[in-house]
């Protein structure tokens, strides 16, 4: 299956690289990393990527359109009417329009979400309902073509619950064994309902700094996504 | 803190991207990815990532040296004496010597694991002793100065437990909920002692295929970790 995954400057590396990694499962599994030009794209994670494609060669008609989010990085990406126009044109050529974390913000700005079920980062999730989605906080969400992760490491159980739902699910109990997938959070605080009052108050002061989330209704009005 | 990150060509990128995506909540967070040569290095999972450096002009002394592995392409680094050495050389510089999945083959290959616990991928973690390494079936270890997790997903816990450890369990607290880590394998099958007979006989009939296990007796033979 031909992936046609999106990166830009300050990817959250994670979001992109667990749901590749399962997909490499796919039958006849090729990629495409795309963005606004080809060559270096620095992620987040001290890791530096190549962008295979730019927006004018990559392919037209993908089997799966993959999008990765990031706290910081998406906003320049929600604002940028050249990478919207792209994810709009790809996500209804298309089979599968897919991401994690708030990836699905991006989907949901080009008009891709609307009347659809989708997850997102906790921190980000309500907001997809300014663009005419659904958000739920199930850890995946399958909703006809659309399949949408919740946030960063969710990106996993996403990528195994795909592979399960396209190929079957005897491959994908497979595929978990190879990922030796049997999680072990150490601390247990990884959902604000799991997490201790300290630690989630530590996180609502980091995260409105990295987000611009009072944008967002603002980026909703310019927006095909907008109902 | 200064992360020297091991990549070869073939890697499993989950090994790499899930502890750095920890390691970057680590304070004065800084990386070089380095590998015999500069530039492009293809990945097992359709991305491809950049050394920034090579074995000459790397950090001579970082924090942590990290080593992630692969079911195919390890043997070729564990018969390549130019990687090796690298290896033990940076590894008695380093302040932590550490890896995910089969990694810690390569750390132990070095001789890096003689006298110490340590947690490999659940193919191979047996073969440790070979090279007078402990292996544990724990999804992640820390012994001394060595820190292992298991098999390719175990990176994430991996690196929160580090975090954790090196900084203070509040701030593991708060990545672990910034990482959104409250996974939900689909299947249940991530380790042997949990697959069913099928899917565990399945993999049981896959890997060897990939990975030249029988070679490990005469590798360690040759190799400066031998006991």
């Amino acid at each position: 299956m031909k992936i046609l995954a999106l990166a830009f400057p300050g990817l959250t590396l994670i979001d992109l690289v667990g749901p590749l990694q399962a997909f490499s499962f796919l039958p006849g599994f090729e990629t495409q990393i795309v963005w606004q030009k080809k060559g270096p794209i620095r992620s987040d994670a001290g890791v530096t990527i190549e962008a295979t494609h730019d927006f004018e060669d990559c392919w037209e008609n993908p089997d799966i359109l993959f999008v990765p989010g990031n706290t910081k990085a998406l906003f320049a990406q929600l604002e940028d009417k050249k990478t919207i126009d792209f994810i709009a044109d790809r996500g209804q050529r298309a089979q599968w329009v897919t991401s994690v974390c708030n990836g699905s913000l991006l989907l949901a700005a080009a008009g891709l979400l609307r009347g659809y079920k989708a997850a997102s980062y906790w921190f980000t999730r309500e907001h997809l309902a300014l663009f005419g989605a659904t958000p739920t906080d199930a850890r995946w969400v399958i909703d006809r073509n659309r399949a949408t992760g919740g946030g960063m490491t969710a990106g996993v159980d996403f990528g195994l619950a795909m592979v399960s739902h396209i190929v079957g699910v005897e491959h994908g109990r497979l595929v978990e064994l190879i990922f030796e997938y049997a999680p072990q959070p150490p601390h247990g605080t990884g959902r604000p309902e799991l997490a201790d009052s300290t630690t989630l108050s530590k996180a609502l002061e980091i995260l409105p700094g990295h987000m611009a989330i009072e944008r967002l209704p603002e980026i909703a009005k310019n927006m095909p996504g907008v109902p």
